[in-house]
């Protein structure tokens, strides 16, 4: 594969740890020249004479002028990440100083390496295949337990490993019924039609389980909009304070993640739920509060996932035939809304939607601690599947979680197996499903073996694209760009 | 040294690369378990059966549940960083995937290490001296080649290297004063008194030396707060940006660096100027202009070690027999305004100074396309040292940046060998100092041995007070305490 690309034979240097200061840095290099770069500029031994996997304390100096005091790690082709000859320097954490030692290597002949370039390179060297490579860069932008997990089976070869399966079998019966057109005089059948049938019935339930699985998969790769709706003095922001209180994300935490948002992002049961920060809304109130309630109302429910429309149980006005949640839906369906009107269309790559039959409402009665839980439950038992709770006490608290959980995941526990989260998968499997469909189409015609082989081709040809043994340099470039320098 | 502290004997754990997204990260922990505690998680092979300074790659795994796939790097004691056996897992740059290894390691028995708990073991072992850990901080702080190569210096030893020969000479010659002590009945003179004295004056040499060096080393590690202030029009946002296109410090494109302060870093010869903002303290205008813009105007002169003072070189106001510059200062003289009262006065380890003697002010005529170079230094040469730039078309700015980087080396080419960057050592070098001045005093007024010895005791606690070698727990602790975590 490495033969079809040129421009391969430098070597690339990049910082891979994050930028900013720390108690370490590493700075990676990858490519043929990579270990004697280094030598270069590293004073203690000579590091082309070490072996693979050791570990080197030393000094790097440019000339008289000692850069740092670091540790270099030697990994020889081909047991590297990359596949090539990898050198790992660690040096002490400050920008400073790596960029002073980036600077001496670029000059000793490596070069900058391009977003993803370490990994395109594990790839092109066959260390990876395409989906797996795009997983390690989900990996690293995982946030929450179930997209780790996700990530990490793609990673490992899990989805792979099922895709080869079938794509073994499908060459299989491609090459008997290639071999039919050979003996196409004698109107012989190698290729057994009713196991043919069996394979594509197969292809088609893994095929479908893995598109069904992209709906999670996109909200475990993206998270849960979550919005809390409901009139002032419903308990919004005691709500959300008692759902951050015990599950703030470890990635809320983090600089930058919520910094031009007003979400806060919480972890349910490994999902990562970004709750729209209503009470950041709220401060924007005028004299006409009324419609402009409505008006933020109607923006947040369109945005979200899930909405969690909550009420005082002491509301005389919810306890009606009505809810003031479908109310406000109604409108918003009345308005012709583009997105809300796809809660109950197609699925769009971008827009995630819990389920495409359930309501993505959750109704919860809020200050159950005033009239108590049961009265509660029966005063709103016209209310299906509502849930009650005191945000000021942290009653009920737990039953909302679960919901919100139960709600992505539709009553599984938890997400196993391969779980599809890359858009570009997604979309060729539905090109492997159509072909598949084509297949069955022809088989049922009883078309000749050269059209069948068409169709199969075609089918191989998606599935080879997934993993990248279909694939072209301006595709590899999309792929990998998206990719962070250093990896 | 280590028997008299305690609480050293278990593992500590902590994420040695900054927080963040990243392509890795590297999680350490150091302490007896260290390799044990890993171990417990790592599937590929007996990593208690590993030699040191190897790398391994492999699984790591909690049970069933997979964390990572992750390279370990082996040191065991004592040819490690902190002396102790350290395991170094390099995991991919999730902050979420860390966090998640970071708290399996923590359930096998390794706790977070403090701030600086790393090198503070490094210290204990004698791996490195106090100075020299001291230094470690220095270096990941560095944002400039100055404080860099200084910091660099003093942990490889220069510092101390310098400290442990004045002291070993002052050991010696206490040991024979001290011997003096037991033969005191038989008036002999095992230290001759003559070299004692040329000691003493090595000494005071090299302590005054060091004690002179930190107005630079204040300098160097804490940067140059440099104003431009002239009149409107004068041209200071043109040279604000004349001086930062060209040497816009690294550290300036990292976020946060400069994010809550209105200053622009740039690099001149190696040292880190602080370049106020005047551009965004401009925007602040109100009716009455003129007060204050002097009000601001006296702000920044208070706040800054250097203060160009840009003007016209077509007012014909300036060009009459004094400066509006020192105009401003008189004003601000008259007003005794604390902060520049001190320019004349003691040095305090906060406030850096250019130099006592000199003037903080570089006048600088602008706008010399205008009515030429020559002409202009014509014009003004009744001002002392003044520069004649062209901030729009770049004329003169070299000349200006080696005028603010002479002004700050006082002409000094760069600053070599040991600088005192460090309050902690400025201080206990004063009391060296004061010490060696007792001692001198001592000499000339023929104390006895017995007091001799004493204050030669109070000169080598106090040069042991830098290096470590008397310190206590209170003290390792503010010290360790200021590192970041993972260091």
């Amino acid at each position: 594969m490495l033969g079809k690309l040129s421009g391969w034979d430098d070597t690339i240097v990049a910082l891979a740890t994050p930028p900013g200061v720390g108690a370490i840095g590493v700075i990676r290099l990858s490519g043929k020249k990579s270990i004697e770069i280094v030598n270069e500029l590293f004073h203690a031994k000579d590091l082309t004479q070490q072996a693979s996997h050791t570990l080197h304390v030393g000094t790097l100096k440019e000339g008289k002028n000692i850069l740092d005091e670091v540790v270099v790690s030697l990994y020889k082709s081909p047991k590297s990440y990359t596949g090539e000859d990898v050198v790992e320097v660690s040096c002490h954490g400050s920008p400073f100083v790596q960029e002073k030692i980036l600077e001496s290597l670029l000059k000793q002949g490596a070069r900058m390496a391009k977003p993803g370039e370490f990994t395109q390179r594990a790839f092109l060297h066959g260390k990876l295949d395409l989906a797996q490579a795009e997983a390690v860069a989900d990996l690293i932008a995982s946030n929450a337990e179930a997209a780790r997990k996700s990530a990490l089976h793609t990673m490992r070869g899990g989805f792979s490993h099922e895709l080869q399966q079938l794509r073994e079998r499908l060459l299989n019966f491609s090459a008997l019924i290639e071999l039919e057109l050979d003996f196409s005089q004698e109107d012989v059948e190698f290729a057994d039609r009713k196991q043919f049938y069996q394979l594509i019935n197969e292809a088609e339930t893994t095929t479908n389980r893995l598109l069904e699985s992209f709906q999670l998969g996109n909200v475990i790769r993206n998270g849960v909009q979550a919005a809390i709706v409901g009139k002032p003095n419903a308990g919004k922001s005691t709500l959300l304070n008692a759902l951050l209180n015990e599950d703030r994300a470890i990635v809320s935490e983090i600089a930058g993640t919520t910094r031009d948002t007003i979400e806060e992002l919480i972890n349910i049961e490994g999902i990562l739920f970004r709750l729209i920060d209503t009470a950041g809304i709220r401060q924007h109130t005028s004299s006409d509060i009324e419609s402009m309630g409505v008006a933020r109302s109607m923006e947040k429910i369109e945005q979200a996932d899930v909405v969690i429309h909550l009420f005082d149980v002491n509301d005389e006005a919810v306890s009606g035939e009505w809810l003031v949640a479908n109310h406000v839906r109604d409108e918003l369906l009345a308005m012709g809304n583009r997105q809300l009107a796809m809660v109950n269309s197609e699925l769009d790559d971008h827009t995630v939607i819990a389920n495409d039959k359930s309501d993505k409402f959750i109704y919860v009665g809020n200050k159950t601690d005033t009239i108590g839980s049961e009265a509660a439950q029966k005063k709103f038992s016209n209310i299906p599947g509502a849930i009650f709770i005191s945000a000021r006490e942290g009653a009920g608290i737990d039953t909302l979680k679960k919901a919100l959980a139960a709600h992505v995941l539709h009553g599984k526990s938890q997400p196993e197996g391969t779980i599809i989260t890359n858009a570009r998968h997604y979309h060729a499997l539905q090109q492997v499903s159509l072909s598949l469909m084509d297949i069955r189409k022809g088989l049922d015609e009883k078309l000749s073996g050269d059209l069948l082989a068409l169709d199969i081709r075609r089918c191989l040809h998606y599935l080879g694209e997934i993993t990248g043994e279909v694939t072209n340099e301006e595709q590899l470039g999309v792929i990998f760009g998206r990719f962070c320098i250093g990896k």
